[in-house]
């Protein structure tokens, strides 16, 4: 099955699932949507994001060669075991979820004639739902693809193909090591994005000059704690002994800072690192 | 004395100097820079940022109508008992520094003669040095002005009047104030960026996916950390016991977002007023 032949579903029409659907345009044979609140169902067909749209994730499997799931992490994996045996013989499901132990393990109990890799694209951005969807936001991102027991060659070969198509990187990733770090560079930046937001609200009645000065360092700096409460939510839930560590290891690295606080020059040091691995990165 | 009559002095061709000089091309009758090494006022001449340089900071507040102290803080602590002897009668000193006490203190010192405003931009960026200079860079920005003891409602007017001509909007702020919120907004969220750093660099042989896979997120959360060392430094050690107190409120949010990983209910309404927060204040 080459993507330019398939039907792709996508189950979920928020801002992963909407963009996707946009990105895919032209790329596949046909793209059928599942949401279950009617707005969005006549949004997405008014928006032109896909050619149908049904309101029952089954039927769609059964009509898939590509079932993308595009909801929060707890909700795939209550999907999963709904839509496998419905699905056809060597089609493909994916997900995007932010988490991919969990997924990976849903996965590996599916029916054997069940193709499935767990997939996260490595984009996104606060503003949620169809209405944000971009057709550009999967461009150049890294697409991590987990393998399950359930990934025959082809269907790594499709899932690589799906990536390509919209734009970002397929990169393989083990599912647990991928948890491991994304706790590091993804859920333990948003706890830190959210407790400084909190620390802001805290601190505002008696400093409200905390929001008259507010510029774009801390615009930037608290911009993941503006994102998807339900993504976000699912991901911790999913991930906590990796976030739990990762918290842990933040910890030991603030404390260093507020004790070379008394230490000029070994603070100008550990700064200056920090500024050159940064820069290092981006 | 109006700003359109006036020899504006600019001590330190850097970042934000620099692009307080391009910003004023027009507005006054002429930009003086200072800049004690060769090359970057060979650039600064080349690139046509300011109209002449001189190399040493008391000549040329023998020739300005407002001289513009635009270095780091500790630098600005130095210079402003150095150049106040020579400023002409009811001239106007005026700062750049990211901490006000402390420069407002200093400023309190001056000969009675010399009229002095703390001055602070809230914007900047992470490129730093005359190369990164940008005349739009004061643009929208809020530019934090308090008063110090030298202060005639002459000085703070023609300061407003310099913030409006770069574009930005003054707005007055005691220092004591100022250093207590900018401590919550800026330089707190500048060691947590750094320590973020340090944790995926402390991670990433374990987990070289921490590479990998950063994205957007990690970018955005990070990007204080990539910013000017020397400045940052002299923030936090004029700063110290504000930002003491910042890293004391930060920690306790952050126990109380693990002890919520255990209470999802909790965890969950906690996020939305993070997001609400953060989505009312930009």
């Amino acid at each position: 099955m080459r993507l330019s032949h398939a039907t792709v579903a996508i189950n979920g029409l928020g801002l992963m699932g909407g963009s996707m659907a946009l990105a895919l345009r032209g790329k596949c044979a046909c793209v059928l949507g599942v949401a279950r609140r009617p707005e969005t169902a006549q949004e997405a067909c008014r928006l032109g994001v896909v050619d149908h749209v049904v309101d029952d994730v089954t039927r769609a499997a059964v009509e898939a060669d590509v079932l993308v799931l595009a909801t929060p992490v707890r909700h795939i994996l209550t999907t999963i075991p709904e839509v496998g045996p419905h699905m056809r013989r060597d089609a493909l499901l994916i997900d995007l979820g932010s988490t991919k132990a969990a997924v990976v393990q849903a996965m590996n109990l599916l029916p054997a004639h069940v193709s499935a890799v767990g997939g996260h694209p490595m984009c996104g951005k606060e503003s949620t739902g169809l209405e944000s969807a971009d057709p550009e936001l999967y461009c150049d991102a890294v697409f991590a693809l987990s393998p399950t027991e359930r990934t025959s060659g082809d269907a790594m070969g499709l899932a690589e193909e799906l990536a390509q198509a919209v734009g970002a990187h397929p990169v393989q990733v083990d599912a647990a090591e991928h948890d491991a770090a994304a706790a590091i560079i993804s859920h333990l930046p948003y706890l830190l994005a959210a407790a400084l937001v909190q620390t802001q609200a805290g601190a505002e009645k008696d400093h409200p000059h905390t929001r008259t000065l507010a510029a774009s360092g801390f615009r930037d700096a608290t911009r993941l704690a503006a994102g998807s409460v339900d993504m976000m939510l699912d991901i911790l839930l999913t991930n906590r002994r990796n976030v739990e560590n990762a918290l842990d290891d933040f910890e030991q690295q603030l404390a260093v800072a507020r004790r070379l606080l008394n230490e000029p020059d070994v603070l100008r040091r550990w700064m200056t690192m920090a500024r050159r691995q940064r820069r290092d990165m981006f």
